[in-house]
C-alpha cells in the first residue's frame, strides 16, 4: 500500500492517488506522506478534500507542517486553520518559529487570536496547555429539547459533543449532563433536574499528569477545566489524556535509563540532540565513580596480597546494582501510578526488608554452593581452608549488600518525591553509584575481618 | 474525608454515612472501603443505592470482591450482577476461585452464562478478553429516527452508546455511525447513506496491546471486534484500552529492571510473590557474571603487576552499563510505541554509532584530563611516564567500550523482536552482562598492548 502510493506520487498520477487517499484514514495518510519528498506535499494536499486534509495536517510532524505552511497561499492556510480544533492550532503554533507563528495568527480572526494567545500562555505541564475551548456548555433551566437544539447548532465545531457542562450566569461550572442522559429523558425535562452535580474537574494550572490519571481512575471521556474563579474555560478530551500518559511513561523510562527526556520520536531526534540528552548523566556518573576507584585504590596494597578477591568485584557490584534498581524502578512506577505515597514508607521498608532477606539468603546460599563446592572443590581443590574463607567473604558480603541495596533503592525515590525532586531521576544509574560504593565498603570490611588482611 | 468515613464506619453511624457516600464517586468510595475492616463491607454495601453499589464493587480489589460475594445472599448477588457490564463480570469471575465463580454463574440466566463462558475462553492477551458484548448494532436501512428509538431502547444497558455499528443480516460489520452523525442528520435519512464504511476494527484474537495502540493512533472512543467470519461480536471501549496501555508500560518497565511482571499493585503483592518476581533474574545475572570473574581470574597474575588498573574496573563497567542501557531502553520504548521497526535497523546503527562516537570522545577526553592532569600530576606526580600510559589505557578502553555498548544495546532488542523474543527482556541487566564482559576483554587487551604486561 505504502509503496504503491509513493510510486503514484513519484509518477504524478494524481487522479488515481486522489481516489486511493479518499478511502484512507488521515492518520495513515500522514504516516505515508512523511516518507514522500517534501516538495510534493503541497500538491498532494490540494487534491485532498478539506476536512481530511486538515486532519492529515495535524498528524504530520512539525517539519512537514512548517514546510506546508510556508508553501500555502494565505487563502489555503486560512482554509486549513478553519478546519482545525483550537487545541491543535495552539500545539502547532507552539512548535513553529516565530515568523511562521505570526503568519498563522494573522490568518485567524481577532476572537480566535485572543483565545490562542491565552492558551499559549499556560505552562507546558498544565491542564490549560492540553485543554480545548470548543466544548458545549448548557444552562440548567434549558429543557432536553432545547439542549438538543443547542448541540445541533454548535456541535459541528465542537471536539466532543457527548459530555456537556451546565454553567450558571457567571459561567461557573454547576453540573454535567451526557447525551445519553438527554436521550433517555423526557423532552420537556429541565437540565437542572437531570444533571449530575458531582462533577470531577481540574483547574487550569493543575499538573497535566494528574489530570490524565483522573481519566484512568474515573473512566472519563472528558474533564472540564475551570479558572481560579470556578468559571468553565475549557475541557480535556480522552485522546489528549492518552497522549499525556504515554509521554509521561516514556519520560519516566528515559529518566530511569539516565537519559534527559525529549519529546521527539527516536528516529526524528537529531544526532546532536540525542548526544545532548545522553552525555550529562554519563559524565556525572563517570565522575562520581571516582568514589569506587578511591576505595579500591586505598585498599590496593591489601588487595595485592589476595588478588583472587578482585575477580568477584564485578559480580558483587552487578548484583547490588540489579537489586537496587529492581526496588527503585518498582517504587518509582508505583509512585507514578499513585499506588504508593509518602505515608506508606513504613510498609514499603518492611516489605523490602523481608524480600531482601529472602533474596539475600537465596543468592548467598547458591553462590556459596557454586564457589566453594563447584569452583574450588571440584575444579581445583588445593587449599580447602582458604577457599572456604574466600567463599564466605563473598557470600556474607552478598547478603548484606542485597539488604542495603533494596533499602536504598526503595526509599530514595520516596524521599526524593517528598522534598520535591523527581523520583525517576533517582532510578537505576544514580542508585547504582550509591549502592556500588556501599557494596565495596562492605566487601573490603568483611574481607579485612575474615581474611585478617 | 477518608478518616471521617472510616470513623463513621467504626461507630456504625450508617445514616450519616449513607448521606456522605451518596455524593461521592464510586471509584473514591472503593479506595476508602479497601482501608475499612472487611467484616463491615456487606453492611456498607447494603446502604448504597443499587447502581453505585455495583460500580463500587467493580472498582474493589479481588480479595474484597470475593469476601463480599461470599457474604451476599443469592438475591443480593443477583442484584449486583444485574447492574454489571458483561466485561466486568467476566474479569471478576476470572479472578475468583472455582467455587465462587460457579456460584456467580449460577445466578445468571442461561444466555448470559453462555456469553460469559465464551468470553472467558479468549486468551488473556487477546482483543476478545477485553471486549464488551454490550454494544449497539444498527441496520443500514434504518432511518435516523429509528436508530434513535433503538438507542433509547437498548442504550440503558450499553456501555457506550455514542458509537454504533451497522451490520448486515448475517451480523457482518458494514459501517460505523456516531450519535453526532445522527444528531446532525435529517430524521428521515437512512443509515446506509450517512454511515462511514471505513471502519477501523480488530479481530477477537488480535493482540490487545496492538488494539490499544489503535486508540492512540486514531483517537478512538471505541473499536469494534469481529470474529473470523467478519461478524461483529464485541467492542473495546477507550477506558479498557487505557488500562491495557498502562499495564503494558508497567510490564515493560518491570522487564527493563529485571523483574518478572505482575498484575498486582505494589502494596497488594505478597512478600513471597514479590520475591518470586525478582529472584530469577538476580540468580541468572549473578551466575552469568561468572564470565567476568573468569576473565579477571585469568588475568590475575598480570594484574598483580599493575594493581592500579583494578581501581578503574568499576568505573569502566559502570559507564559501559549506562551507555548500553541508554541505547537499549530508548530502542525498546521506540519498538513498543511503533516508532522503530526492523527495517529501520540501518538508520538505528548509523545513528547510534554517531552518538557513541561523540559520547566516547567526550568521556575519554574529560576522563583523561581528570586522570592524568588532576589525579596524577597535581595530586601525586611521581612517575609521569607510567601515569600517562595508565591514563591512556583507561581512556582508549573507554572510547571503544562506549561504541560497542551502544551498538550492542541498540541492536539486541531489535533482533530479539525479529526472532519473536520480548525486546524488553533484552534491556538493561542482560545487556549490562554482555557489555561488562566485552568491556573487560577490551580493557585487558589494551592494557596488555600498551603496558606490555
Amino acid at each position: 500500500m505504502e509503496n504503491e502510493i509513493l510510486e503514484l506520487i513519484a509518477e504524478k498520477k494524481y487522479s488515481k492517488l486522489k481516489q486511493i487517499l479518499s478511502d484512507m484514514n488521515p492518520a495513515d495518510i500522514a504516516v505515508i506522506l512523511e516518507e514522500a519528498p517534501q516538495k510534493e506535499l503541497p500538491v498532494i494536499f490540494r487534491i485532498l478534500p478539506k476536512e481530511p486534509a486538515a486532519e492529515v495536517f495535524v498528524e504530520m510532524d512539525s517539519d512537514a507542517q512548517q514546510f506546508l505552511i510556508e508553501a500555502f497561499s494565505d487563502a489555503e492556510l486560512r482554509e486549513v486553520l478553519d478546519e482545525l480544533f483550537m487545541d491543535d492550532t495552539v500545539d502547532i503554533i507552539d512548535e513553529m518559529p516565530a515568523s511562521v507563528a505570526k503568519r498563522i495568527l494573522k490568518q485567524t480572526d481577532a476572537e480566535t487570536r485572543r483565545m490562542i494567545n491565552k492558551l499559549l500562555a499556560y505552562p507546558d505541564d498544565s491542564a490549560g496547555s492540553i485543554m480545548t475551548t470548543e466544548y458545549i456548555s448548557l444552562k440548567r433551566d434549558m429543557t432536553v429539547e432545547e439542549a438538543f437544539d443547542r448541540i445541533r447548532t454548535v456541535g459541528f465545531d465542537a471536539e466532543m459533543i457527548y459530555i456537556c457542562y451546565v454553567t450558571d450566569r457567571s459561567r461557573r461550572l454547576k453540573g454535567v449532563v451526557t447525551v445519553k442522559d438527554l436521550l433517555l429523558s423526557e423532552k420537556t425535562a429541565h437540565l437542572g433536574d437531570i444533571m449530575d452535580e458531582n462533577v470531577i474537574f481540574a483547574r487550569t494550572l493543575d499538573d497535566k499528569e494528574q489530570v490524565a490519571s483522573q481519566f484512568e481512575k474515573y473512566d472519563l471521556m472528558s474533564l472540564p477545566v475551570v479558572d481560579t474563579e470556578d468559571r468553565l474555560v475549557g475541557m480535556v478530551t480522552v485522546d489528549d489524556a492518552i497522549d499525556v500518559m504515554q509521554e509521561e511513561a516514556s519520560e519516566d523510562i528515559d529518566k530511569m535509563a539516565a537519559i534527559l527526556p525529549t519529546d521527539e520520536a527516536y528516529l526524528k531526534l537529531s544526532i546532536f540532540s540525542t548526544f545532548k540528552s545522553r552525555i550529562p548523566w554519563l559524565l556525572l556518573l563517570m565522575l562520581t565513580s571516582t568514589f569506587t576507584s578511591a576505595i579500591i585504590a586505598s585498599f590496593e596494597h591489601k588487595l595485592a596480597g589476595c588478588i583472587a578477591l578482585v575477580a568477584f568485584i564485578p559480580m558483587l557490584m552487578g548484583t547490588a546494582g540489579n537489586c537496587g534498581s529492581q526496588s527503585s524502578v518498582t517504587i518509582i512506577r508505583a509512585l507514578s501510578l499513585g499506588d504508593v505515597e509518602f505515608r506508606d514508607i513504613g510498609r514499603v521498608i518492611l516489605k523490602e526488608l523481608s524480600v531482601a532477606f529472602l533474596c539475600g539468603l537465596t543468592l548467598s546460599v547458591i553462590n556459596f554452593a557454586k564457589l566453594f563446592l563447584i569452583d574450588h572443590l571440584i575444579l581445583n581443590a588445593f587449599d580447602v581452608g582458604k577457599a572456604l574463607i574466600e567463599s564466605l567473604v563473598v557470600c556474607i558480603t552478598l547478603f548484606f549488600m542485597v539488604i542495603v541495596s533494596k533499602l536504598v533503592g526503595s526509599t530514595l525515590p520516596i524521599f526524593a518525591k517528598k522534598i520535591g525532586f523527581d523520583p525517576a531521576v533517582m532510578a537505576s544509574p544514580f542508585i547504582t553509584t550509591v549502592v556500588d560504593t556501599i557494596s565495596l565498603v562492605i566487601y573490603f570490611g568483611v574481607a579485612t575481618m575474615l581474611l585478617s588482611l
